[in-house]
């Protein structure tokens, strides 16, 4: 048997029963949390429910949450945490939205109470979305991003990273700016980029796919997430996803240039520093030599 | 115990024994086929022989083999064919390259016979090169266009077409103009477009992917390819590829923009075009809807 969660995080409140809201939720039940939910789709909310993940948050005030988790997309996150903190919902708020320097600029020109807020962002995979597609172990040995504003309290970031260890996941404090530059780089520009190659088959007759493999269906894994969801995330993490966007335009644009005039080297330049990123990034997924 | 080969193929001749020839030579040698290897590397030649690949062909003239399997980088298939014919060696020829049409052209140029040559191509997943990341079952289920010039008589189609059947693999018969269109659209672009994004991080330190997961892992899988070989392959099939990276190019420096701009619906229209485009592969590579 699992040893009780610890006391400042035995009952937490989920707003937005989507696929990460409710892998939350069930990866904290099974940590013997008490877990209440609100979505503001009762079928999101009821399916949630069904799946275990949680009971219903009841109307009327109950016992205030040790911490309140905000799952909704990134232009929601900073309304509901406002709303939440005039209910009193809960001791400490988190979120989990994959972008954070606009979140928090938000929140503290919204007036929020920045000493109970801490900004989180799990790194886990979700192509799929809705409660369907949730599962208890998605964070398991992942990183969970922690970025909190200077003038928070320690303790209220101590619960938060409690909560996420709870969940199997590794807290990682960074800066909301750091966050943002390094998840364009690792994340939302391997999206966009995931997009564009999937958008060329977009109008494509099956014919013209009868000769594709694992290549294509690796590259273009990530295309299918939600566009209305991905739109949001990609303004609110705008400049530092361009800036990276604009160098791989740049090395495509060189490589187009490089082909139709017959020029090798800037291919050869372009394939080797792929192969060293390729190496650095499994040097960091796969410490181990494996291919 | 297997059905022996059918009479036109028992013994096959494979020039090259790198990932992909000697992929050919194992699935070959379990339907039963007498294989000979060669290969200019006396190690990799070595290494095939120890994996059960087949014999070393012998150095003076043996028996005419049924089928000679060149597997040799793109820019060399012609001048082995040319040798290989004009030692005599096989009684139907065929290639394994990426790239089809202007290797034909070539062939074509140097006064081949190209009534006994079948050009072809296995689609198979081989990021990692040499011998020893060669596997019997590569080819199973998966398409191997054959592409052969109006002049080249069907019994030789024929045979390498059986060939192709007993390595499990689903003999495509293509014009080599359109073979190369569409593999420039599902392998090599794609190939091009996960060495650049791969390349954000080949001089980045460890740090800035502490965040990464399976997007970029899955997106960057491809970019671990052969920098020499690839440099062949692109410069092999030069326009068709830069066609499909300029409208990539395209749809990439308008969603920087858009994110520059706070242009949101030009970001919309490309991760819906995304959406569809990966729908479109899925159906064709899993034809039951599974996520």
């Amino acid at each position: 048997m699992k040893p009780p969660p610890p006391r400042t995080v035995r009952h937490v409140i989920v707003v937005g029963t989507g696929v990460i809201g409710t892998s939350v939720a069930l990866a904290l039940r099974q940590s013997g949390v008490t877990v209440h939910l609100a979505d503001r789709d009762p079928d999101a909310l009821a399916q949630a429910v069904r799946m275990g993940a949680g009971e219903a948050l009841p109307g009327t005030a109950g016992r205030r949450a040790a911490v309140v988790i905000i799952a909704t997309p990134p232009s929601t996150v900073v309304e509901v945490l406002a709303d939440a903190q005039a209910r009193g919902l809960g001791s400490v708020y988190t979120d989990v939205a994959s972008t954070k320097s606009r979140i928090l600029a938000q929140a503290e020109r919204a007036g929020c109470d920045l000493t109970t807020y801490v900004p989180g962002h799990p790194l886990a995979g979700h192509e799929l979305s809705g409660p369907s597609a949730a599962h208890a172990d998605m964070f398991t040995a992942r990183p969970w991003a922690l970025c909190p504003h200077p003038s928070t309290p320690p303790r209220a970031v101590r619960r938060v990273a409690a909560l996420v260890t709870l969940c199997g996941a590794r807290p990682t404090i960074l800066t909301p700016e750091t966050h943002d530059e390094m998840v364009a780089a690792v994340s939302h520009v391997p999206h966009l980029v995931s997009a564009a190659l999937a958008a060329r088959f977009a109008a494509a007759d099956e014919h013209i796919l009868s000769l594709a493999g694992k290549g294509l269906q690796d590259t273009t894994r990530i295309a299918r997430g939600a566009p209305a969801l991905w739109r949001d995330i990609l303004q609110h993490n705008a400049h530092p996803i361009a800036t990276v966007l604009e160098a791989i335009v740049h090395d495509l644009t060189e490589a187009a240039l490089a082909l139709r005039t017959t020029d090798p080297e800037a291919l050869t330049d372009l394939l080797t520093r792929g192969n060293r990123g390729r190496d650095q990034i499994l040097n960091v997924l796969h410490p181990t030599p494996t291919p």
